[in-house]
């Protein structure tokens, strides 16, 4: 038997899915069973040095797109297959990002940061705007499928420059080298990074990056608070270089209370929730699921983690 | 020589625009031509007395789509033509409403009211809800195109029901005789209000026609404040009928500081900023130069108000 820790609660009904259909399997939601089980889903911060001890674990499914907060060098030295989410929470993360844009334009920033006032706040149009993505992965598609109905002109960047599939769905893919070789700003309105959280990305944002792009534009940030040095945005912010920062995810999470990034009438700070779900178990499920049947047939996973790339 | 008196301020280039193509005209920005002048282009409402005198006044071209600030009938008893602006918001309007409802759905109301708490907040799944929409003309569709990309279904409700045109763009049309006559709650999770202000909306949505829909949906208020009992609103707002409201517009404007309606949890209050424009003449212009040519030409006029229906 193989033994299948949910470390993510399934519905009667999903549990029942999984007995019927995989009945060579045994279905644990106890977490002591990290101890031996041979599949995990889900993680727990607290179970991690059992976990690393555990030589029967063939594979962790994650519930989550970004896989940072797994100690991923030991799994890889163990041999452990890991494989993510992405995809399940693009939608979401663009709807998010959709809600920021157009707080934004619409002038409601320092309407909801100071109600009271009836002000004229300023506007600003969105259909001639520019926006740039680092990213084009699931998400990133997804965000440049919300701004080209919102008529603005999307680029992209990534480490591989465009293909058939991206150019049909951003304006330009430009790759990272070219970003970083680029002399002349590069002229936007918005900056949305949903870079993950690797080595590579680590405090890629600050002054130097922050300041390739031309002056007064606003930052959106659903990727990992790690890419950014926070003092350089906050700086920014402060000479009017940068307009305005919607951010979702920060270098030290939880956000403290006392963070002047919660008050500036410049910032929206949300509580790393740009890809909370209502339904998260019915989604995660079927993505599990299909691995499952994979997993049992010997074929290749869905969304393996490369160990290289951190993601 | 025809005067016409600009209340809009023209910028230099629109005014030699006009100069050169109207030559038989005259064209002031001095509000003391209001006595004599043949056409108005805006309104101010301290000099209605005096415009309500001037007996050369053939055609006043608003710059809004609401006319419910114009002394109605008397310009109808004058014989005066009134022309509205609808049309140049839609899109800012729908633009600004799909803020209001990414910003519930994405759990960002409880985050931006109170902000520097770390917390989990309720989402709502955007592809299944439904939206009602009372009013399918020029604002009506345009919020209905974007409720669909967004993937709700959306019931548009009018005076006249569905035609060719208005079935392409709403999954559903009914009329206001239908809803009078429903007897079941109608099925929603947002209900949005773009009714003009006439003498037949005034406190439309009172408590009685505030049930008329499934408990726990969201008001969004961009048509007029006068439409709404607002202490109705506020008393189903605390029973948890309603979930919340965005409101853009009140029966008293401005809205006071002091009102609760800016400190409630559950509301976003605006201040009537859904429709603003970021190159308002841009878009005024145009549309007034068309009615000009039309006008010296003796053809009918663009958006021309309906006095008995007052809009």
């Amino acid at each position: 038997m193989t033994k299948v820790l949910l470390l993510v609660e399934p519905k009667t009904e999903q549990l029942q899915q999984l007995k019927s259909e995989f009945p060579t399997a045994t279905f644990t939601t106890d977490p002591a069973d990290c101890r031996d089980a041979e599949i995990i889903l889900g993680w727990k911060a607290d179970l991690a040095a059992t976990i690393l001890k555990n030589e029967q674990l063939q594979w962790i499914q994650a519930k989550s797109a970004g896989v940072d907060y797994f100690p991923l060098r030991q799994l890889e030295g163990l041999g452990i297959t890991l494989t993510n989410a992405s995809g399940l929470h693009s939608r979401y993360i663009a709807e998010t990002v959709s809600a920021y844009l157009l707080i934004e334009n619409r002038g409601l920033r320092p309407v909801i940061k100071e109600p009271g006032q009836w002000i004229e706040p300023a506007v600003l149009e969105t259909a001639s705007q520019r926006v740039i993505i680092f990213g084009t992965g699931h998400i990133g598609q997804e965000i440049a499928r919300y701004c080209r109905f919102f008529g603005m002109h999307v680029t992209g960047i990534n480490r591989h420059g465009s293909d058939d599939h991206l150019s049909a769905l951003f304006d330009d893919v430009i790759t990272m080298q070219q970003f970083a070789a680029e002399d002349e700003l590069l002229v936007t309105d918005y900056v949305i990074n949903i870079l993950p959280g690797t080595g590579a990305t680590t405090h890629f944002f600050d002054e130097k990056h922050l300041q390739k792009f031309t002056s007064g534009y606003t930052f959106i940030n659903v990727g990992r608070g790690t890419t950014v040095v926070t003092s350089d945005l906050q700086k920014m912010l402060a000479t009017g270089y940068l307009r305005s920062a919607y951010l979702d995810v920060f270098e030290q999470e939880p956000l403290p209370a006392s963070s002047a990034l919660w008050r500036s009438p410049q910032v929206i700070a949300t509580p790393h929730i740009s890809g909370l779900m209502q339904h998260f178990r019915v989604a995660l499920y079927p993505l599990f699921v299909d691995n499952l049947r994979r997993y049992f047939a010997g074929t290749h996973l869905r969304n393996v983690v490369d160990y290289q790339k951190e993601y």
